[in-house]
Parts: structure tokens; sequence; C-alpha cells
């Protein structure tokens, strides 16, 4: 079995829409992160594992309470602690963008600590400034006002959803400047090595493309280009 | 402090408008459930503590698994069996009718064992023939699709969102044909007095609007109308 | 000119699915309200002018000062006040069905005082109740919480936008059980006669089609069925 | 094979739960139209094969030229006389309902000529008059102004979607007071007859859970409840 | 009669703003594109007659059946490979983003092939690539999942809808950094010719406005400004 | 007092993240305006008293009326040049961003004029060109359709609804790269220094987190980091 180092090196060479393609033939139609974007004039790219954390509506009644509570048991903060390096933070904020989940403190400090970056399917405050720290973060939406607006945070590290998609603890995500996608965690590698595969005949068929092949006979590859891609990958 | 059954029995005559009312003055302006409403064709009432269920995005690899796991590990099924007497299943369906979140033969089982009904955001189906056995359902949508295509439920009894409001195991779920209001467990008591309070003096508002009181000086009540409410109250 | 009376005795005959035809022929394509539907297990009718009340959203600093000045000066109790007998009070909730724009009491009120219904483009509560007194309302969305989580109130008799259409103060509405048009007050008159035309004539293609006749020749009527149309019209 | 009678016989028994549930086990998920649904106060039931009508977005320089074509090339009253008895009419409007795709002469015609009902994932005019002449609509929302200012129909019997689903000229359609499902003509035996054996046993599950017995074992079936359902069957 | 070669230099300098004004002028509001826009950190611009393609859901069953047929019968890669050199591609995904409706290798083909750009109200893939070859690119939302989650494409020049506008194939597609709109072939030349107009008066109202004229007098231009314009026009 | 001057001045330099929390603890949670972004491409800032304007649905009787009057009495002209300087032009579109709400030269005008910017809820036509003026423009849409098509002007200097948030003439419009903050004409002051305060104590942290010290005992500032930062103010 792969280690994370070279799993996560072969998966960051791997397109969004590759992992997709690649997924979608083990039967996995739902990775793609739908309305989860990279925040306004930034094209961020993480892979790391999945640090979830969950939220429920807010209620006034439990904000008072939690507001007596002591900073250290704030379930943002404690993310911002606990994700550990090379992880993700997964947010779950049910698709509700009217509150942020997070913002330039808390994912400077995750930055500090070598966290990867962050996905949310809610809002995010502080975006322009987030953006400069290239930081790689995607949101559903820039939002100035603060969570608890619309959210309070109820567990680490549970299964959740984000962007329509299920995340489980240790799942592999991959984003790029087009979206994130999920690779569940025990797909890992076969889904790294078929996505190289696939990026190498891409690669390959962009350039018979530009250099005036048709589609057809190239993509998919058949025939003689077929056989001269794979003569080509023999003698490298 | 009063028994569920006296406290059920006070807020069972107060309409979601009044608890709602009473709520904001408690402080709570998110208690009514947006876009979850009665079945077609049906006028619900129920009244009971919330047992809840939480689902996150169905994934088929995980669907896959679950599969291969005995009926007596699924929680809809569960739920069926272990939710009390007298209480009200409420499910998170994360706001997606795309599934349905339970069907005629699970809420016959609810019916049977004397569960007092169920309160979904995501859809329901056999919807036509739920709403002839006059079991209260309130849901988003009809959706004869069953859960798997959409749903896979990963808690019991866990604080959860359904129609943009939190619920926590043991609220108070209030229903009539207008929709749902979520009662804090620790202010039931308050509201329900709060709430009667409201109902009668709207029924004394009622009739001097239908004897033909201006709105002036009757709603709110002041003046000699509200002496002649008190008045009557004391009688009582 | 014709008298309101002999006016709305014309209107009321005529469905919403003619007026929006006979509008169109002048014209005019936005006269249908959208996303304004009656309140539910009801099939409402109303025909009167509009008397119009507007909103803006409602702010925590604006609704404190508000709370110490004198009902009086409430737009909503006034509104209950002054919309004259045989008008029809239309809100401008600005689409949005997170708060009531009335309720049951206020609602009685107006049908007492002889005023035709309510047309709202957000939310009505008490709803279930509003329904049994049988007077006409037609609104967005069943919304139990009260005006002040999401509306204030700032004028009356000014243009507004309800269901997407403009209103003037004075235009007719016209309201049927599958939804509400609005008659521009300089065209009542035409539209009305045209409309009645309308009826007419689809009553007679009714009877033929429901004899056997064909869709062609009947539907626009032409040839021998025009004839025949125009030969009973005359007789009648 | 099955007569068209015999099997919408079957089918006509099937509830739109049932027949997705079988739908999915043949790998088929998108069968159910979302967004579509019975007119208001009316709880209708069809099964048929599907005639389909395709629209595009309406443009006013086609609709000046389309006016001065006679009636006869117009394709919603062509669909009125040549969507042959028990057919059902699938209306694509691209899910949108801002104009109607019928109203009640052309769906009177329809059900003179012995057509099964209609589907439209846009507007239907009429509908309250519609619904008092007992033939099944299903629409995405009752809009009285006419097709022409949303719609133009462009094609008879191509491939459509409806309500988001794929729909062939031929592929049968089944609807309940629920919604409507698309079964592909090749499909139709199978699907029918499965469904049949699922309504068969819920109907045998239904009766346990009625009579006290638990979910468990009963539904699913397994055990002496399975058991005992088989003895059941061979008898009749 | 121009041909395409001068038209379109004549329509590549006029705005989608000012072409929306003057078809507004012939009677056409629906023209612009709602919800389709250039891929994100792209300011395309293109010009160019509309070749169509026309898609239905996808439905599993179907699916099935076409992963049988040879590559060569594919509507996608047929579009790339017949979209005349200085064409738009036009693609009608009913809307929906879900599945993508091309990436970077079609497309790169129609680069190739001196298409001139792609316009699609679906998803598309690779985008992020696409804006790297600067290759004018259209769309709804960036959706790295392919086609084939979402559409069958089942038709190549049809009339079809594309971001809720009609688009017959012919018609002449013109895309700057601000949207889309469609010109109706038959109105090309009066309206090339009217938008130069509008062009050219309003950069000599800019050039009065940025001198410090007020708006009235200059905006619609009138008296000694409108002179002053006339003039200096006839000069030129 | 302070004069606007000194105010503003402190204001820009506030995010509107702290904006939102500073209002917030002063009990307005409504000062954000949802789904009012910058102009794609820009990053704007701007600070400045509201000018408002008003809209209602656009319908085509009235349009016709209005087109016979002189274009001094247009709304949209009158609001460019009445606008005062240093102020922002606020235009409640109702949300809707199918018509324009403003353009190049309007704006232009503006800018000569010294006001300070736009914010309106509905769309901008000539959107690329404006953004490269530098004058900030927030919009919820880029329309290149102009306003007629959706819009009529109605009223000036009236209480408003941007972005779903309550705007009076005269408070005071924030914004920054993320959007926009309303802050009400009475807390100016207050909030300008407590967001002040923010600032600092924000950038205080930022510096210590990037110096790698945990988020509990900074964020929020409690011991010895409290204690280091009350120090360091008093010193400067």
């Amino acid at each position: 079995m792969k280690s994370d180092e070279t799993l996560f090196a072969l998966l960051s060479r791997a397109s969004t829409a590759s992992l997709t393609a690649v997924l979608l033939q083990h039967g996995i139609s739902r990775a793609f992160m739908y309305g989860v974007a990279p925040l306004p004039h930034s094209r961020p790219r993480v892979v790391g594992r999945a640090f979830t954390m969950r939220s429920v509506a807010v209620r006034e009644d439990i904000l008072a309470t939690d507001r007596q509570r002591p900073p250290e048991v704030n379930l943002q903060r404690r993310a911002a602690e606990e994700c550990p390096p090379g992880h993700v933070l997964v947010i779950d904020c049910r698709g509700n963008a009217s509150g942020a989940s997070g913002g330039l403190i808390l994912f400077e400090r995750m930055r500090m600590r070598g966290c990867a970056g962050v996905v949310s399917d809610g809002g995010v405050r502080d975006a322009h400034d987030i953006v400069a720290t290239k930081f790689p973060v995607y949101a559903k939406a820039v939002c100035p006002p603060n969570s608890l607006v619309a959210h309070r945070f109820v567990d680490l590290q549970v299964p959740i959803t984000c962007g329509e998609v299920a995340v489980y603890p240790g799942d592999i995500i991959v984003g790029d400047p087009d979206g994130v996608v999920v690779v569940p965690a025990a797909l890992g590698e076969v889904v790294a090595e078929e996505a190289a595969m696939i990026e190498e005949k891409e690669e390959f068929i962009l350039r018979k493309i530009r250099s005036g092949a048709s589609i057809f006979g190239t993509y998919p590859l058949s025939g003689d280009a077929l056989r001269e891609f794979e003569t080509t990958r023999k003698r490298s």
C-alpha cells in the first residue's frame, strides 16, 4: 500500500474531471461537490484526508447557553487546533451560506499548523484577505456575517454531507481550480493510479488533436493512435 | 412541573401562530419549520417529544456495504421500532426531497406502536395511502422513490436540523394544519401557559371584532376592552 | 362608463385565463401574479379595486423604535380599518414568505367592514382558520411567524409589486381558484367586455367539442361553426 | 407478450412507489418526474403510452411568423387531434411554468377522443375547470397565461425531457395521486409483473403490521412470515 | 446583402448591451441568455453562426444501449467534427449543469478546426485548462463530472433553447465579457448597422459626459449636443 | 460628533466582517446584503451615505405612458444628477436581475459628479467597461438588457430593501471586496469606533497566530496575550 505522501503526489496531478470519471467507472456518481467553489479571484489546489465538522441550525436558547461555556469547547476553535497537518477541514453547513463557517484568523492558524485547506458548503468571511494568504479554501459563498447567525457546530469527525456529497473522516479530498472531489478512503490507491493513466492518455490525445488529428480514432484512442500510445508508454 | 400529558393537552389547543409569537417573546425566532407541510389533502395535528434521526447523502460504495448488513441495523427500521409511544419522529433529510424518508409500512408500524407522528424535511412515499390512515405526517414533498436514492441514515437521537430549525431530542414538536413548530424542552411549560393565554385573549378579541369592534382598542386589547377581558377572565 | 358594480359583475364571470388572454391582446403580458395562490384547501373568488400596502425588510433598530409608537400608526392595522368596502388589500412583501403579512383577526375585521379580500406575496398566518371564514385570501405561503420577523410596512396606497406584477392603487384585482390577475384601471371596461365575449365563445366551443367536434374549425371558431355561433348570439 | 390492455390493468394496480422500486432494481434511478404534480384538489390516476410534444422558448420574430400560418399546423392543436386513444400526451416545457401548455378546450377534445391524460412540466390553465371533468392532468403549476407567452411547440413524437426524466414515444406513463413514473417501453412487462408482486407482498406485510407484527422479520419478509406469505400465495 | 465576414466585423464591435437594446426596438425581448456566463477568470468575445445540439435527460437503459454503439455516432463527437469553421456550437442542456456538455479535448479539436466558440446552458469540465487556450466558452457552471451523468445528446441542427432563449440553426451568436446574445438570422444586417450607430453615439455621449456634460440633453442626445453629433458624423 | 469625512476614514479601514460583528453586538443581524457582489473581475471598496431609488415591476401600459414624458422626469437620470457627491446610489430592484438598473453612461456621470458608488440588487449592463473605470459597483448580476424590460423606477429617497436588507436614506453604506454592509445612520459613530478596535485587535491576534500562537488564549484574547495587547495599545 502506498504512503499518503506517494498517493497524494499522484492525486495532485489528477484533475477533478479525471477523478470523477474514474470514480464513475467504480460505480460512484456522487463525488463532486456541487455549489462549492474556490473563493473569488483564487485558483486553489489541495489534496488531503478529510477532517470533518458538523453543524445544526443555530437556536437562540442554545446560543445563550453556549456563550457561557469556555472558548476551549468551541468546535470551530478545536477544529483549527485539532485538524492534523496535511488534512483538509471539511465543514457541513447544510448548504446554508447565510453565516460564515470560518475566517482569516482560524484559517491562518490552520495554515501555520500545516493543514492542507478548508472546504465548506457554507459561507466564508474575510475571503479577500484569505485569498492573499494562498491557503486553499473552497466555499459556497463569501459571507462576512459570522457563524453564529446561522450555525452551531456540534460534532467533529463524524460522517457529514458537504456540497451534497457524503464525506467520511479519512476520505481523500482533492481540489483543483474547477472544484472539489471526494475520493473514498478505500479507493484512494486504485483511483490515483487510474486517474494518472487517464491524465497520461489525455495528454497524448491532446498532442494528437493539436497536431490536427480528428476526434474519431483519437478520443477515445483506437487503431493506430492507440498502438502509438502504447508503444510510447512502453518506451518511457 | 406539569406531566407531559397535561402539557401536551395545553399545547394541542395552541396554534402554531400563537406558539411562534410566544417563542419570539422568549427571544427564539427560529422555531417554525419552513418548507415542511402536511401531506396533500390532509390537515394533521400533532404534539409530542422529538425522537430524531439524522442522514447524510447516499454514496454508492457505502450503500454496497450497507446492503450486506442485517435489516436490524437499518436506522429507519430501528426508528420505527424505537421511537417511543407519544413521540414524534423528526427526520433530518438536509432539505433534500429527491428520495423518501419513509412510507406507509414504517409509519403504520409507528401508528400501531402509539407514536404521535412523523416530521421530515425530505420526501415521503405512499403519501396518498398514508393520509387515509390519519397518521399525522409532515414532509417537504411527496416522493415515491425510496430513501436509498438520496439518503443514508447515520444517527438516532442526536441534535439535527429539520426545515432549517434545530431539533434536540426531547424538544416538543407541535403541528397544526399550518405547519410545525419546535418548542425547546426547557421552555415547554411556560410556552404552553403563555400560548393558552394568547388563545384565550384572541378568542375574546375575535368575538369583539365579529360584533363590529375596530382593530384599534381591540387588537391589542386596551382601555375598556382590556378591562372587560380581565373581568370576564376573573369570573371564569 | 360602467359603475364598479356592473363592471365587477361582468369580471366575476371571467376566468383568470380569459383575462390574461384579453390583456395580452392589449399588449400587457405582466398581469398574472406568479407564486401567489389560494390558501390550502380553498377555492376563492374575488373582484375589487386594489388598496395597496408596501413593506421593506425589518431591521432591529427600526423595530425597537416602532415598538414605542401607538398601535394607531401601525400600517397593518390602519390597512384593516382603511381599506374601503369592496376593495382588495394587496400587500407587497417582496416575495418573502418568511414572515406573515396578516392573520385571522385583521382579516376578520376586514370581512366585517365589507372588504373583498386580501392578496399578498408574503406569508399568511392562521391560514386554516381563515379558510373556514370563506374570506378570499391569496398568498405565497402559509407562515405562522408574524410579520415583524421579516417585514416593516411603510406605505399605503403607493405603486407596489406583488407576485412580480405591478399594482397601482385603483387597479382591478380579479381572483379565481387558479390565481390572481391585475387589470389596469383604465382598461377595466374594455377588458371586462372582451373577456365576457371570450367566455361566451368558449362555452359555445366547449359544447361543440363535447358533441364531438374537431379542434380544427372549432378552436378557433371558423367557417360553419363561426357562423353558427354568430347566429346563436344574434338570437339571444 | 401481453397486450397493452392486460399490461395496463396490471400497472394501474401498482403505486408509483412500487414502480420506482422495481425500476431501481433494473438499474433505472431516473423514472419519477420531480415537480410534476396532480392539479390542485385532484387525485388522478392514469396509465398509457407516451405521445410526446417538444417546445422551445418563444421568440417574438418567430411568433409573428407563426401567427400567419393556418391553425392546422399548430402542434398543440395537432397533438389534441393526433394523440391516439389510450395514450398520454407528455409535454416538454423545459420545466418553465410561466406559460400554459394547454387548457380546458384542448383537454376536453382529448377526453372526447379517448386519450388517457396529460403530463406537462409547464403550466396548465383552466385548472379548476379541468379538475371538474375528472380528466387526469399532471403539471408543474397552474398558469392562466397561455402558451405563447413562454413556449413554441416544435416537434411531436421525439425524445423529450419532462420533470427531469427522459421520455421516448411509446414509453409507458403511470400516474397516481403521488405523481408520475415513466416505465421504459422495453421493460413494461417485467416491471408490471414485479410491481404486482411487490403490491401483493406489501399488502400481506401491512396486514401483519396492522395485527401488531414488528418491522423486523416482516419488512422485509423473512423467516416464518416469509414462509406464511409463500404458503398463502400458493393457495391463491 | 453583407457577407458574414463584413457582418461579423460590425457585430464584434457591438456590446451585448447595445445589441439587446436594438433587438428590443425590433420587438425582441428574449435574446440575452440568462445564467450563461464566461468561464471563471476569462473575458471571452465571440461572433458566429449557431450550430445547435440538443439533449434529453440521461436514462440508464438508453445509456446501456448507447455504450454499445461506435464512437462515430456520438453526437458530441460529431458536433466537434461537423460544426463548421467560424460557427459557434450552442448546446441545449435544459439549464442542467450537474453534468458537463464538453471539455478540453473536444473544444481543442473545435479550436483546431476554426470553430468560433461554444455556448452551453449546462456544465463544462476542464474549465481552468480551457481558459488557458483562449477558446471562447460560455456555460452555466464549471462541472467536472462528464456528460453522461446527466445528458444524452439526441439532435444536431434543430431549434433549441439555451439560457432560456430560443436558438435556431444559423442565428448569429454574439458574446462579450458580459454574456451572450442571440441575433435572429433574418435581422443580422439591420441589427448590426443599428448597433454600430448606437456604439458611435454612445462613444460621443461618453466623451461629453467625461468632459462634464449633464445627463439631461446628452443621454439621450438632444438639442445642441445632438446637432454636434450629427455634424461630427457628416464630417467623418 | 464626528464629521462624515472622519467617520468614513475610520469605516473605510473596517472590513465588512468586522462591521457585521459590531452590528450584531448592537442587536442588528440584518445588515449584510445577500446576493449583491462586486462586478466580475473587480475588488471595489466604497463608503458613503445612501441615496435610495425604488422600483416596481414594469407594466406595458404604464411604459407606454412613460415614453411620452420628457427625459427629465426619468428617475434613473435624475438619480445620476441628484445623488450628492460622496453618496452611494442604492437601488431596490426587488432582487430581480432580469433587467439592468444602470450602465456605463449613467455611472460615468455619477463618477464625474463625485458620487461614491452604486449598489443594486438588480442587474448592471456594460459591466466589463464599468470595471475598467474603477467606479465601485455592486450588483446581483451582469445583465445587458436595459431596465425597461423589468423595472420602473418610482421613488427617490424613500426606505427601500436591497439584498434583503432595509436601507433608509442617509444610512452609511460600506463595501469591500467581500460585499456590502448597511450601517444605520444613528449608529455610524459607535460602529466605526468599535470596528476600528476590532481591526486593531485582530491585527494583533494575526501577528500572534503568525508567530505560532494557539487559537486558545489568542482568539478571543485572554490572559497574557490580552495583557500584552493592552500594554501595546497604551504605548501607541
